[in-house]
C-alpha cells in the first residue's frame, strides 16, 4: 500500500507526469501551528534545479494545503496536499513505451500490474519523495516542539568520505550545494559528480542521518523496534541499498567488551558512556544520539547506450534522455530527514499511550 | 504492537521467564499441509545448547498447535502455537533487577513501561525468536509450493569473511556448528569463537540470506518495497545492527554505467545479466536471486564485570551470569530465514489482488 | 482515522468550506476500466439541488482524478479523486463560530480537537460523503465486472413505509424525487416531506439496499463478519442511528423454527429456501440476496429557534440558516450503495487468499 | 483477520474442540493491576450450565495468563491469555461432518475454505466468545481507572419488553437467570424460555447495553464513530442481527424538532437535555449516556428435524444433539459487554492523541 505510519500515517499520491501528486496526512495532532514557509523551504530543498550537480530540471514544486488547517492550526482532521506536476516532457519517454530500462522498475511494474504509465517512470519516479518531505515537515513541526531535531548529511560520494559525524558542525551542511558539512570534503566531492556528469554516468553515496533529544522510551520492542522503522523507511526511499545504525556493519568485528555502552549518572541523567548502540536500545530510545547510515547507489539513467529488451523480449537499446542526476544523494537529504521525521512523529503518538 | 505482517500476519507473545511464549498466525491460506516435524527441526536449528560455540543452556522448544490445524491441514483460522518456557533459573536475574546491564533493554523497557519483568532480559529477550521460527517454518511450508526457496548463512565472523554467496554451495550450511558453508572459513570461524568464548567475552558476525525463485512481481511499491520490508524484518531481530541488499553499501562506489543490470531474453524469459539490483526493482521482485546482508553486533551479555548504575542512578558493577552465546550469527541462521520466510509469504498473497 | 478498507482502501480528507474535499483509493487492482461519466453519475445522485424536497443548494461537485489512472484503466498506484469546493456561504455560518448547534458535531469537536473549522461543520458535514460516493463509485466498477449488483432505495419516511423489498421493482427508485420504487407510497412520502419543509422542521427515514448476485464465501469470521462491516459502513453515515439485516429486530420475536433457512438443491446449487439470513451466514456470505436496512434521524439543523450554550457556558439561541435538507434519505442512497460497494469490493479482494 | 480494535487490540484463536481458544491482547499500558478474579467472574457469567434456561453443558472456563503480566501488574508486552477446551462431545458431530445444519456456518465455511473443522462448529462456535469475554474484563479494568460504566441486561425475549433503560436499577440484571433488572419482566422472559425449550425449540431476544461517565471527546470522526464502532463490535457476535442508538430505528418517525438535544449549562457542565443522541455527536461521545439495543435471532440449533442438504448436494435431515441453549440473550449480557469495554478502551487510548 501508500501508506506509511500508524498514528501519525501518510498516504501518498501520484505519478510523475500525471496532474499532480500529493499527500494526506491522518493522525497530526490538533493544534500545531502549521508554518508553511517552512513546507515550502523543506520542498525546496529536494526540488531539481538548484544547483549544476543536480538535474536542471526545473519544477517549482509549490504546493497546496486543501484540508485539516484553519487558521494556520492543524485541526486534527486529515491535512491534504497537492503539489501540481509542472515542466512535464512526456515526450522524452516515449522510447521506453514498450522497452525495460536496466535498473529501472519498467520491467517489474509491468508484469506486476499488466500495465503502467511510463512517463518519466510513472508511480516508481522519485518524484514521489517531494510527497515524502512536504508531509516530513509537517513532522518536523511537531518533533520541534518536544525540541527533537534532525540533521542529514552527504557523509560519502563514491569513494570519497567525510569525517565521522562527532567531530563535524552539522548545521554547516546547507553551506555547500553537495550538503557535506566538511568544506574540504565537500569540495572534492563536488568535483567528483562534476566529473562523472562529464561522462554522462552516475554514481552513488551515503547520506548519514542524526536525530538529537529523542526522549527517552520512544519505540516499540520486538517488530516496531525504532531502528527497524527506521530501515524500512529509509529503504523505501528509491536507489537506497542499505542502512546501518550506531555501530552498523563495521560493529561486527568488535568484542562485546568494546561494543557495550556503559552506563553513567551524568548530573541526575542516565547516560552511556559511549554510544555503538546508536541510541536505541532493545528497539526504544534511550536518550543518546540516534544516527544512521543510508547507502544511495549510483541514478540508474545514464546518458548512455545500454543493451535492453522490449515487452516482446526482442533486443534493444535505451539511452537516458531528458535531465537527470548525476548523483541522488545531495537532494536525498531532505528526503531521509524527512522519513526520519515521519517515523519519529509516529512513534512519539504511539508512546503516549505506553503506560497508565 | 508485537504483530507483523498484512496478510499473512504473525502476533507473539511471551517473556523469557514466564510460563509460555507463542505466536498466532492469522491469514494463512486454508488447505495447506502442515508438517509439525519441520516446524520442530526449524526450531531445533534454533534452540540453544546445540553445539560448544553456543550456550549451553538446555530448551527443548517443544512446541504445541492450539488451533487452526484440522487433520493436518490448515483450515484459514487462526494457527495458534505454543512453546513452554522450561529449564529458567530466575534467580539468575535477581542481580539485574535494579541495575541496567549495558547495551540491553533493561533501561528503557523500564523507562519506557515504568515496570518490567527482569527475568532473563523479559520480553527483550532473544527467546522471542522462537515464536518467529515457528511461524517461519509455516510461511516455510507455503512457499514450498510456490517453489520459492530461502537459504541463509554465516558469511562474517568477527574479520573472517566467507567468499560471495556464488560461488558457496548453499546447501552446506548446516554441515557444520556454525553454519558457513565454505568448511575452512568456518573452521576458523568456530576457533574464534571457541577462543572468544574462553576469554569470558562475545563478537559480532553477518548472515547472508540467498532467496530463489521468487515468483516476478512481489512487493509493492513507494514504502512497502521487498527490500524495505525485508530490511525492517532484519533489523527487528535482536542484536542487527545493518541490512544491505544487492551491490550494498559497496554498490556506492560504482558508476551507473557498471552498476545497471542490463535485461536479456534468456529461452524466452527475461533475465538481468548481472544481479546488482539483488532480484528487487523499483521494490517489486524481478525473478533473481534476492540477496542481502545482515549486521550481529557481539553480543552485550559478556562474562566480565561491567561498570553501570542501578534505578536510583548509583554507580554498580554488573557481570553475566547464566549460559550465553559467545556469537549470536549460528542460531541467528534460522531466524533469518524465519523472517525472510515471513516477508515472502507475505508479498506472496497480497500479490494476489494486484491486478484483474 | 479517516481510512476505511483492508484492501480495496480509501482515506478522504476535506472540510465543507475548505479548498476542496478528496479521496484516496489504495489497492484498486490494475486494468479496470475507469469510467468517468458513471463516477460523475454517481455524484449527481448525491448533490444537493436535486429537487424541491432536498437543500436548494448548488454544487456542481465536478471530480478530477490526479493519480492512478492511465489511458482510461486503473494502473494499481493510488486512484486520488478531487472536488473542489463551490457556492460556499460562509457567513452563514458565524453565528455558530462560538455557539453549540443541538444534535451537531459542534460541541464534541470543540471538546476534542480544542479548535474546529466552523465553516459549514467543517469535516463533519455530509458534505465528507461525495468522497465516499466518488470511490463507492469505482468500487463498483469493480463489483460489477463479478457480476454484483447493489440497488438502495427509500423504504421509509417518518411514519410511511413502502412495501418489503420482495415485492418491489428496485430498478424503478430513479423514477421519482424521493427514489422509492414504490409509486403510491413515494407521492405521499413527497407530499409528506414538503409539508415537513414548509414547517421549517425535519423528519426521519429508511433506506434499504439489496446486494444481489454476491459470491459466497465473501466475508472474514469472527470479527470482520460481511454484516459487521455492512452494520459499522452504515452507521459511519452522518445521521444513521440504526442498522439491521436479514430478519433484524422483528426477527428476535421469531422461534428458530421459523427463523431457519433450510437448504436446498436447486439446479445444482446450493440455495437456502427462505432468507432470513439476509445472504450471511457466519459471517459469509452464502449467494444469497444480502438486504439491510439503515434508519436515519431527522436532519438536525431546523429553521427554528433552539435553546443552546456558547462556548462559554453562556445560554444561547440558535436557528439553521443556509439551505439544508428537510429529510436526509433520498440522497442518503447512493451514500449507502457506494459504502456497501466499498465493504464488497474490499471482501471481494479479501476472499482471494482464503484458500490455496 | 481475527484481531479487533487498533491500539487496544485483541487477537482470538480457537475452535470449540480444539485443544484449547484464548487471546492476546496487544496495547494494554503498563501500570494496570490484573486482577485475575475479576476475569473468572467475568468468564463465569458466560459459561454454559449456569441456569436451568441455558445449555447444561459443563465447561469450567478456567483461564491461565501466559505473559504480559508480572507481578500483578501489566507490562505492556502482550497478554496472553488461554481457555483450555473440556468436556467436548466431538462425536456429537459427526453427523454434520458432511451436512450443512440450516442456519449456521457449515455451508459457508466449506465454501469460502473447503476444508473445516466441523466439531462443534469448529471457529464459528460462540465458544470463541469465551475469548472477546476474557480480553473485556481487562478493558474493563482500565475502563474502571477512568470511571467508565458499562451494564448490559436483557431488554427483550421474543415478544416480552422490559421498560426503558432510564427506569430501571440496572444493578439488578444479576439479581435474576435471564439478566433482566425488572423482576416482573423477568419473570415472564424465564417462563417463556423454559416453554420454549420444553418444545425443543428456540427464541431470539435484545440486549441493552447502557455506558456511563465515558469521558467527552472519545470516538474519531468519519469512519471510526463511536457507534459505528459499538455496532460493528455488537454485530460481530454470533446471532446478532441488528443495532441501533439513541433513538435508533423508533428516532425516524419524529421531527427534527422533537429530536434535536438542547445544551444546558448544568453547574458549569455542558449537558443536554434530551438524549436521543445516546451520548454520541459527530460520531464523538459528548459525556452523556451511550446506549444501544443490540438484536439476536433465535438460535440456529434446535432439537427437531430439519431438512437441509449435504456436500454433494444430496437432500438430508438434521437435528440438534448435544446440549444447546433455547435463547442466547442471558448469556449475551457478558459478551456485549466486554466487546463494549473493548471498544471504549481503545477509543479511550486513541483520543490521547488528538491534540497537542
Amino acid at each position: 500500500m501508500n501508506s506509511y505510519g500508524t498514528l501519525f500515517r501518510i498516504s501518498t499520491f501520484g505519478e510523475s507526469h500525471g496532474p499532480a501528486i500529493g499527500v494526506i496526512i491522518d493522525g497530526c495532532p490538533a493544534g500545531l501551528t502549521i508554518d508553511e514557509s517552512f513546507i515550502q523551504s523543506e520542498l525546496n530543498r529536494r526540488k531539481p534545479g538548484q544547483s549544476k550537480i543536480t538535474t536542471q530540471r526545473k519544477e517549482d514544486d509549490t504546493f497546496k494545503i486543501l484540508s485539516g488547517v484553519f487558521e494556520g492550526q492543524s485541526t486534527g482532521t486529515p491535512i491534504a496536499i497537492v503539489i501540481e506536476n509542472q515542466d512535464q516532457r512526456s515526450k522524452d519517454y516515449s522510447h521506453i513505451q514498450n522497452t525495460f530500462r536496466p535498473s529501472h522498475a519498467d520491467y517489474t511494474y509491468e508484469a506486476k500490474y499488466g500495465v503502467r504509465d511510463y512517463r518519466g517512470g510513472g508511480r516508481s519516479s522519485a518524484r514521489e519523495t517531494a510527497a515524502r518531505v512536504a508531509a516530513g515537515a509537517v513532522a518536523k513541526l511537531l518533533l520541534k516542539k518536544v525540541g527533537v531535531e534532525i540533521n542529514a548529511y552527504v557523509s560519502q560520494v563514491g569513494e570519497l568520505k567525510a569525517p565521522a559525524y562527532t567531530s563535524l558542525d552539522l548545521s554547516k551542511s546547507e553551506n555547500n550545494i553537495v550538503r557535506c558539512p566538511d568544506a574540504a570534503t565537500a569540495e572534492k566531492m563536488i568535483a567528483l559528480i562534476d566529473q562523472i556528469r562529464l561522462e554522462r554516468d552516475t554514481i552513488g553515496g551515503v547520506v548519514t542521518c542524526v536525530i538529537q533529544n529523542t526522549p527517552v522510551g520512544l519505540g516499540e520492542p520486538v517488530f516496531d523496534k525504532v531502528h527497524a522503522e527506521l530501515g524500512k523507511a529509509m529503504l523505501s526511499i528509491n536507489a537506497v541499498k542499505g542502512f546501518e545504525y550506531g555501530s552498523g556493519f563495521e560493529g561486527v568485528t568488535l568484542r562485546g567488551s568494546q561494543h557495550n555502552d556503559e552506563f553513567v549518572n551524568e548530573a541526575g541523567k542516565i547516560r552511556t558512556k559511549t554510544n555503538h548502540s546508536g541510541g536505541v536500545q532493545g528497539g526504544i530510545s534511550n536518550g543518546e544520539d540516534i544516527y544512521f547510515n543510508v547507502a544511495f547507489k549510483p541514478v540508474a539513467t545514464i546518458m548512455q547506450d545500454q543493451s535492453t529488451v522490449d515487452k516482446d523480449g526482442n533486443e534493444a537499446v535505451v539511452s537516458g534522455k531528458g535531465r537527470h542526476d548525476p548523483c541522488v544523494v545531495p537532494r536525498a537529504v531532505p528526503i531521509v530527514e524527512a522519513m526520519a521525521a515521519l517515523v519519529l512523529a509516529d512513534f512519539y503518538l504511539r508512546a503516549m499511550t505506553s503506560k497508565l
